[in-house]
């Protein structure tokens, strides 16, 4: 019998549901509007329990911080979020409850960088990363076909970056004041040039700004991980000339130190877009929705 | 039969080589000062080849970079070191040639990583980072087990760090300058201070901003792989009140954003020495013996 998998990306504006199969095909899906943990999470149970087929699992993909800990008193919640009422919401635990099936969760970016690797751009790639550049930013790491966790999960949106570009704008995150989202995320680039970042020309600085400090971000990732590939999604990366301007920047400043010929000649196909667009998160909700089935 | 194997740590002044068996076992040992690929790797297979217990299999710690990339022309060659006559060195296929038994090479980091997680301070953890700080600076990870490598392996040296503590030093890296390596090797230490780092007195400031700069880097790892605990290796890392003074600044660092209560709480369970100390790398070369015969 053919199994049919639900996928949700849980996000902090709205929730994404789909129903199809293991080899990728849709059948149907919604978007909720994300609100209470309690209104939404009943809606999105509602949308399982009413499709015509029976899903056998769902995955999840979330906004977090999550705790990916399976021996902690708090698993799979989200923990610190700002997003009221939503710190200590417990996704999969509700979907569980409700469904009576297997529920696998794991972070938003993981899930797109599952997703973008069972059928995207990260196919059959030993080390692929995904990178969200928007609202946040966000990294996920699958090596050998699986989600690296470990202690926490990885915080590429984190990680301090050493640039001349961001002049004096001392950053927008509350921890870290211009770590790399406190520097190039949507809300950092306006609060630095006082407009929201869809509006800026094409010509104006923040642009080569943005650039220098995402490629800073990835030198540092390159050298980290080695990843084969590096996928850059998120609604800032919409921008016209932007992954370009990364591409040329990233190999300045790894200036030829790191010997592989896909980075020295043919760095386009280093650093790309998805192939699955804004479904890669989607779409790795199902890898996951398997996985917790077996 | 008992299977005796064959480890060697390749490194730019010696050759440490050892014979033990699959459960960390040693048997007997020798150093090889580094001179001509030639007069050294005929010092190694005589080594082996001589020892009263014919080894089943080799494996390889070595310095690099190394072409680690199975479908490349250079595939198991020392790449771009300024070593005199080192650039091209083939270890793996010397030793094959000469001995006709499997060779398995890694860099000396995922070595020394490997080491420590089957008998040292990593034990049973998916993500582990081992660190060396000396007359250089590199990463090794292993992650549910196995060695990362992907496009090439990880150069962890040469992250670019953002710290206020490096002031108007420009770092001595030929390809970046002031990268982690640039300005935190032991080279660097003395080209900054004007002395070598063990002649530094405890009190010299120096040490303070060692500390900064490698808590820098730490953090930016912490962020992007997320590791379950970090091992820090190394000449420089035997400087009294270093490992506490690191600890410190990667807290600040960190500052709470990271929701783990190892590294909350018990920091010192987190960073920490290798267990077994400068001898990691040998042990490595048994696991990656023991990893090429089967």
């Amino acid at each position: 019998m053919e199994s049919y998998f639900g996928a949700v990306e849980a996000g902090g504006t709205k929730f994404r549901c789909g129903i199809g199969s293991s080899d990728g095909t849709w059948f149907t899906e919604t978007r909720i509007e994300t609100r209470t943990p309690k209104e939404t999470l009943a809606e999105v149970v509602d949308f399982f329990a009413s499709a015509g087929s029976r899903v056998s699992a769902v995955g999840v993909g979330s906004f977090g911080p999550l705790d990916l800990d399976p021996d902690s008193k708090t698993f799979e919640q989200i923990t610190t979020t700002p997003k009221p009422g939503w710190s200590g919401a417990d996704i999969p635990g509700a979907l569980r409850a409700a469904l009576k099936v297997p529920v696998m969760m794991d972070t938003d970016v993981n899930a797109a960088a599952l997703g973008e690797h069972r059928w995207g751009a990260g196919q059959g790639l030993d080390v692929l990363l995904y990178l969200t550049i928007g609202t946040g930013i966000g990294g996920g790491l699958v090596v050998d076909g699986r989600p690296v966790h470990g202690l926490v999960h990885p915080e590429m949106g984190h990680v301090r970056v050493p640039v001349t570009a961001a002049g004096e704008f001392p950053g927008v995150c509350p921890y870290h004041g211009n770590c790399f989202e406190g520097l190039a995320s949507g809300p950092a680039m306006a609060a630095r040039w006082g407009r929201p970042a869809e509006t800026l020309p094409e010509d104006h600085p923040g642009w080569g700004a943005e650039a220098e400090i995402i490629a800073a971000a990835l030198h540092g990732f390159v050298a980290t991980v080695s990843p084969q590939r590096i996928i850059l999604g998120g609604g800032i990366m919409h921008h016209r000339g932007l992954l370009d301007a990364i591409r040329q920047r990233l190999q300045d400043s790894l200036n030829g130190y790191v010997r592989s010929p896909v980075l020295l000649e043919r760095i386009e196909e280093y650093l790309v877009s998805p192939a699955l667009g804004d479904r890669a998160g989607l779409a790795g909700g199902l890898v996951l929705a398997a996985a917790a089935r077996r």
